[in-house]
């Protein structure tokens, strides 16, 4: 079979399937974008979540979070009000930690170059963390991920070591994360858009047609660096703008080539 | 040029620049990874940082870090201790967290082949946030990153928002996953020289003569889920595998092919 066959099929299955996660659906501020994808013949999404806030009691074994022992206190994908989390506190009985996660999709890609488009809307987009996988067989993945997170332990062995004066402080920060997060989806969406209808004149119009009107149009990949054309190996700046979402890093030892990679 | 030879160049240029990090040098548990890779024909480090506690002074804009206004008030690769964060955050006076940042490294590799087999070793080491990225032109780069974050915010305009036993509680987690990054940083170095051996027996004898061999000597990938050999569509577990440090995740939509993809 060859590649593009196996992939529809792959698709196919996959999507036909029932949605086995606990909430049994996508979240609500993705919908739109995995209905995107899924309506194009080159992607299918595998997971998605939008962003949530989530309370979790780890277990008693020191200060370690033992996988088997971990239960959920408290999830949602909405902004967070301090009575829950004080209400969810309470039956913590190990060491409680509040996180915010933000948005994360899994999307199969028929070939590299898909991905790559996918990968490089995702990084304009603000989601520095994406990445691709290709197994050994050619599957091609795109995982899309924020540096955008928190994760703030907020109890011992059940006892409550912050004040609630701190959990208002806290969820002020979190739901705003939540915010960013959000408006940093439909970003996606809008340049995946952007990247798509592109794509689709560069495959109908001979490529010297459309060279002029693509450098005009494309959505707007953000210049990392101004030595950019020389392609010389500079400093810390442009690995930030990969890796963090904070300035001014001493202590990431970095040589990299600022060129449009 | 062909393809090795543009590597060629490209890592010569970048490792016989300075090492513009303010640092000026690679972190020292990572010097033996670095040389590895660097020693490599198909590979070549482009920044790294091993691992750090840092406590940084955010502008005070609202709740929101603003990148011109952030500065960096403690950074230490070693276990943390209070009284420095104490003293760091008398000199706060907008908002200042306390980040756990993991190890991270970037790679650049000769093809996605040499990629592939990074990634691997990365996923397989405990790095589940790694991926790949290819650019326009063909450079192909790995990132290395954890999911074993920590983000906590520790004062308000200036104000100190918690207790200094919270700031003790605090470190010995952050200290404890500083210790659990180095462990993750040391199998990376031994399942990488492991993967690296088994390359050096495939390139050098007829595939079909080491196939036993290397069923049994390959760097032990996991087995993300039994029903892998069905290729069948299933559960979140595979997905967590991926993105996340904790189990029984309600909240992610899933649908994901287990395949050893």
């Amino acid at each position: 079979m060859d590649r593009s066959a196996e992939f529809r099929r792959w698709k196919a299955q996959c999507l036909s399937k029932a949605d086995l996660s606990r909430k049994g659906s996508v979240d609500e501020d993705v919908v739109e974008l995995v209905q995107l994808l899924n309506g194009r013949e080159e992607f299918f999404t595998t997971s998605s979540c939008a962003g949530r806030v989530i309370l979790l009691d780890g277990g008693i074994n020191g200060f370690k979070v033992q996988k088997q022992n971990c239960c959920w206190l408290l999830v949602t994908h909405k902004p967070c009000v301090k009575d829950d989390v004080i209400v969810a506190l309470k039956k913590a009985n190990g060491d409680a930690t509040l996180k915010f996660e933000p948005f994360v999709l899994h999307v199969q890609c028929r070939q590299l170059q898909d991905a790559q488009i996918l990968h490089s809307v995702a990084i304009d987009s603000g989601f520095r963390n994406s990445g691709i996988t290709v197994g050994k067989r050619g599957k091609t993945m795109l995982a899309v991920r924020s540096t955008h997170g928190l994760e703030v332990p907020l109890s011992h062995k059940g006892k409550l070591m912050v004040t609630e004066e701190y959990i208002d402080f806290l969820l002020e920060i979190a739901n705003q994360k939540m915010e960013e997060n959000k408006k940093r989806i439909e970003r996606f969406y809008n340049c995946l858009q952007h990247a798509l209808e592109n794509e689709a004149v560069t495959n109908s119009y001979p490529r010297e047609k459309i060279k002029e009107q693509k450098k005009s149009s494309y959505s707007p990949k953000k210049k990392r660096n101004p030595e950019t054309a020389h392609g010389r190996c500079v400093t810390e700046e442009n690995d930030k703008e990969l890796e963090n979402d904070d300035d001014d890093d001493p202590g990431v030892s970095v040589i990299i080539f600022p060129e449009d990679y």
